[in-house]
């Protein structure tokens, strides 16, 4: 599914490389057919980078993203040559948020014998929406996304169903649905709480939806880390792909399962879970090799895996 | 209910107006009647402010309290005149806790036969003075409390169960009940470690009852906003509760309902319950409103929402 | 089972016995029989401090360890003379981890006429060594552990049990099972979520295995204080520790169980559990003590509390 | 709040009396005031006795049915006469289930200015009716419910709320709001499931409002007992709540509180909260009663126990 | 998508006309494309009927099986024209389970580099075969399965994931899974405990793979209905179908939707939930169409509802 | 462990030898050290018996019972030579339940300083009374238990634990607890309503104390076999434990552990887990072995599977 420019064998990423490469992930000409909202390139082996693309319209999303999004992180999933996704946006800002233009038919007017039936049909978007966020979820691969500009409502969805948060210093938050009459429904509510610690903060951004600029998003914890300008951090999230892409698949996509398991159980479950993932994944090569490196010294990165 | 002072038709709140609002609101000269420890008024359309008020004895929390404080939230949840709710405390501090001259009969000198008797109208104690704060969640509209000066024992139970914390640079919090034997039972170790996201900290303070300044709870979260005096916090806790209170209570207490009920469930489960609430709650006319009033670029201050 | 130099009779602990407590602390000779990797002692009357004592190997948790700490915590959760436990380590670091030489048996090699066999015995071996730090949420009596220099590994699965954590400001963290392939086991990534605000931090610890040091770690909330040196750390976590001691126990371990409790379950299981775990509580001969001595303005320093 | 005639000094139920005690019950002549829907008596010591009372319209519940209950109940609740209740109806059926006559307007014609807040005021008719029959449950006194003739609709809701289900040979049940449009939404739906064991019969008698008569009623459990006709029912239900009435209150509502609670969590939470409740609960004096008497081979209606 | 012969404008079910739609049903020359192993027809208004069929293999499920079904049920679900559907199989037995011949390579010589891998890729075809069966749980259509003969191993994973069984006299069933070596992994395990009341009996069946026929099937609840044959069954099964479909869509499916819900939440969260559900879904104009026929006394049949 | 005699080489189990090895398990002569109250055997091949021996007393269980139970299942668990347990009593009765005589120190005079600390150790009682029960369903080898004569009080708790129950035409039931006093708090009202369809007679047992016998037990699903008398009874609980022991112990435990877990999950985590579960199982010899066996119509019996 990938471009051929994006499949062209590409070295390991190195340090030397990476201003060429990201000034390359920046200046991608387009969305990457079959989509229409989304660029999808390669800028090191086992990386890929899912770029936000629709500036012209502040990359509001519109019908076509929701379901782009789907199909593209299905095809990450399954893709054994990708082992960490780094998500940004192209253009001034990261997004607007829902494209209220395209969609208002869905929201605003949708179709129905009655008052149930709309609402029935109403759920079923919802449903679907939701799904555009979650598939990040399910997706064992790592993904770090780097915000630049303005993240606004949908936005918000997005960015919380990631892994790693990073933005540049000039990047303001909005969780803005309230301003629009309405509870946010895919996915702020329930994972902005299980992202950062402060549940008054966390509040006072969904009932006033008031900006959040970089500085409160980084000590919140919203973001892990700022970035003084787009390139910067850009450049910084493809080093921190290469070190989650440079380690064992079978640790790092394991990780994230257990991670995300652990949220929504107790303890105890979790740890029961762990214990029956671990019961066999214990017995992957990658822990003797990555003992034997350890042992002689070398980083992970000296160590091949096998695909997952 | 409300007293004739408070119902007077307010126009909608201003900037000008916040100062003598905010004197208005700390000088008032005791309880509301039917109350006898909270006074009650309305300073500005749609917002509630109820103050703890029985500052001669330091706003212990006595038997009167713990029964008002339901009979006053079961009260703001019907109303629909009201859709944000100031707290604070009249006197030098926010409160000294629970009143131990009032209540020592409940609580040191139980009722009952046997021991198993007296275990049963404990357990029946304690479950009605948690209903004290619960109704504070079950209210679906939104609570913004200003903490000044001490905030001990009860007092940390009230807060944390409100939505969004202020405080005063002079403000200190102390989880009190380790000091007096027992175990917090009202909310507090149920809260706390999911409104600040520290748990070493949340352990520290509940197991060696510790003061903590304005600084720390403003840098662990457990406040999102600190201000230098009194007066300042009352005004920004009213521009806040404006903030609220000029959008859709359709969305507003949307967001609360199910920020509270994720907190509680599974992102799995949040999502659902979430898709199920908008079905019909998309359906409301204020999000026609408030789309077209962003679209003409108003705020939504400027939109006239129907009441809920 | 406390040797007899610990055994000897203490008295309460006061600040300026302090120093020499902890010179004494750290200058322990070795490990305490039967133990051969841990040092146990009483510093002061009701504290127990339990040291990691194989400095030779960097503290690196060998097979006699993960046992061993099961006895010392069963030991310790029924003996009536500790209140409260102080958790440090010996030598220039806090622990390197897992110690690779000694367990690789276990865990590289293990048994089995098949797959199915190999793995239901990897998981009887992860499910033991689960055990070896649930064992320190399992006690009633509250841990603090104090970390200086490398914490790694198994040492963060440790630490994430304990109820506070201390560290100096030489301290650093890492997440290290990605490094050897694999997803970590024993309570890292079902704790840590739960210990810490940021989810973004989390996810990045634990997928990159970077190194925190002290600062983020209290700035993360992961410690909730950092010292200039051991010394003074340790007389820190003694003072904590004697703050601790100084309460009543029924009080505390009832804190600590009820906030074990409320982390795994939603608020409402939280309050009805402490209402019916208090029912009885609240009849302790501790609240009519702990009352009096606060009307009479004493210190809880001042009561004598019943052991438990 | 008992009638007079209820509250005499009845001496305690036999056998002897019973005949005239059932027809007693079965011959009140209207419901006690203040209820209009309910007629409550006392036939032996510490047995209430609830009758549906409005058998001129087939007992249907209208507005006033369903806050009648609420009020009943948590009166029941805090009688320390009463220690077990029986409920039955008067008339010639038990219940037809809603009266739609009187409850069209909240449920046919329900107020608000749009779609949500009909909405918002739906489900809080909805909430507020599911509070009628949560209240049984709610209310720790065992609840024998007695059916005769038809039991529909709410009827099914209602019972299910119940603990012990009794009914006559010639009883039908019939799950009916499939029939007038709607989902169950009162408790059927939640709690008929784990009323019964087989889930194929729930689902197809929740789908096609089929009859169910008492022979199926038994057989699937629903019932846990079948009699000829009212009267030894009656009878058989008086000397059920006798043999209740006879055993400590102590042991008997904790049994009641520990059997829902363990239908609402895991066996291993329910361990723990049951091992919490007895803690207290083992120090009652009827132990030591009960024992005695069991020991000297007495009943435990020998034994007077104190009141709850 | 349905084959033009079911799609014939059928008139409304009747009694009259059953024999010969039944053998109509039965009659069925071949499976329909797109599909393989399934047939589907409309033998009545608003009825679907899925039959498996490969007869010629004993209904085997082989790899063509597994896609089929989660393509089918998901047509299903978006169809508007269905309200219910019924599921039987062609030939002389309902089931007999895995086609091991076909699958064997998926499960017995799975693909990957080392056990983590493989273990990787049989955990991904594990899930996907489990969601075979989920759909039918999915789909808000109730299920009416119809067995006869033998229905082994899958079949059971199968038939629990129905709404409704039925079986002729001479079926039997069996859970074949420990006789192949392996712990049932797509659904009996899990759904089978929840559809029928014994546990021992679940568990002497699961453990020890014996038959059970279709006496017991009926008096452990397994099956709601027993038929002298598959004919009487098949007449039954639409009879039963009918019923269904002659009620209201928003009715049937949220019954559907919220019996599944409560299964697996406790009551509190099934009420709260049917709350917020039928918030909106009590608009439906089929309430006031079925009220008014009911007033009419006219049965459900008589209402026209649309579509859903 | 076992006793010499057990240990002798058995030949498989054989229909022949049933009445001469029943009539050996009947006639042991005792108690096998290091136990008092338990008889171990080891009857057939793979088969464990655990006989409940103190028929003196009633096979009534004394303070020795409580611990000798958690040693003897731990072993049992452990044991590569044990796939099945028949759990049977020696004597006239299964068991009348707790010895009151000798336990009375612990549960009527329990000692502490203060209601709190009596409350604190009589928690830590019940919780380790409940581990007695609890080792059965943690070990993950079913067990077969088989009444004759009366089971009473603890008598349920410890049946209700175990995975297939059987009884004689003579056994009968009591949940005696209610009639002392308490609450059961070992284990029946958590497990018994997980255990048996109906609702309303679980309720009835538990708050009357009446008697159920063989009959009821069948038909309510308690017990899944009736015999005529004992000496059938463990012939048939031989012959089913035969018919389990023959099985590949991979599927077998796997089974077990994983019914236990879905019991206590919903639908969706059940699925889950058996996923992860299986990830690793399905890559045993036994299926290959079994699928063979099966291809060549031979028995489970037929093959030799490796110890577990």
């Amino acid at each position: 599914m990938w471009p051929s420019f994006a499949r062209s064998a590409l070295r390991k990423y190195t340090g030397l490389a990476s201003q060429t490469l990201v000034r390359a992930m920046s200046s991608s000409s387009g969305p990457t057919s079959p989509y229409t909202t989304l660029s999808i390139s390669r800028p090191a082996e086992a990386i890929t980078h899912v770029e936000l693309h629709r500036p012209e319209k502040r990359n509001a999303m519109n019908k076509a993203f929701w379901s782009e999004m789907v199909h593209c992180f299905n095809e990450i999933t399954v893709d054994p040559e990708c082992r960490v996704v780094v998500f940004s946006a192209a253009g001034k800002i990261f997004t607007a948020g829902i494209d209220l233009m395209d969609m208002a038919g869905d929201i605003l007017q949708p179709e129905g014998d009655d008052t149930a039936r709309i609402s029935w049909n109403l759920r079923k978007t919802v449903t679907s929406y939701q799904e555009t966020f979650s598939v990040i979820e399910k997706c064992p691969k790592p993904v770090v996304v780097a915000v630049h500009g303005a993240c606004v409502g949908g936005g918000i969805d997005l960015i919380t169903a990631c892994d790693i948060r990073l933005c540049t210093q000039d990047a303001w938050f909005q969780v803005k649905e309230v301003d629009i009459g309405l509870a946010a429904d895919v996915g702020t509510l329930q994972r902005l709480p299980k992202v950062i610690g402060s549940r008054s903060l966390v509040n006072e951004l969904a009932l006033t939806a008031r900006k959040m600029y970089a500085d409160e998003a980084k000590s919140s914890g919203l973001v892990s880390r700022v970035f003084a300008n787009k390139e910067d951090m850009m450049a910084g999230a493809l080093e921190m792909a290469g070190e989650i892409a440079d380690r064992s698949p079978v640790a790092v996509q394991g990780t994230k399962i257990n991670l995300i398991y652990a949220r929504d159980h107790s303890v105890a479950d979790g740890l029961n879970y762990v214990a029956t993932w671990n019961m066999s994944m214990l017995q992957t090569q990658d822990v003797m090799k990555s003992v034997q490196a350890a042992m002689e010294k070398k980083s992970p990165k000296a160590v091949t895996f096998s695909k997952l």
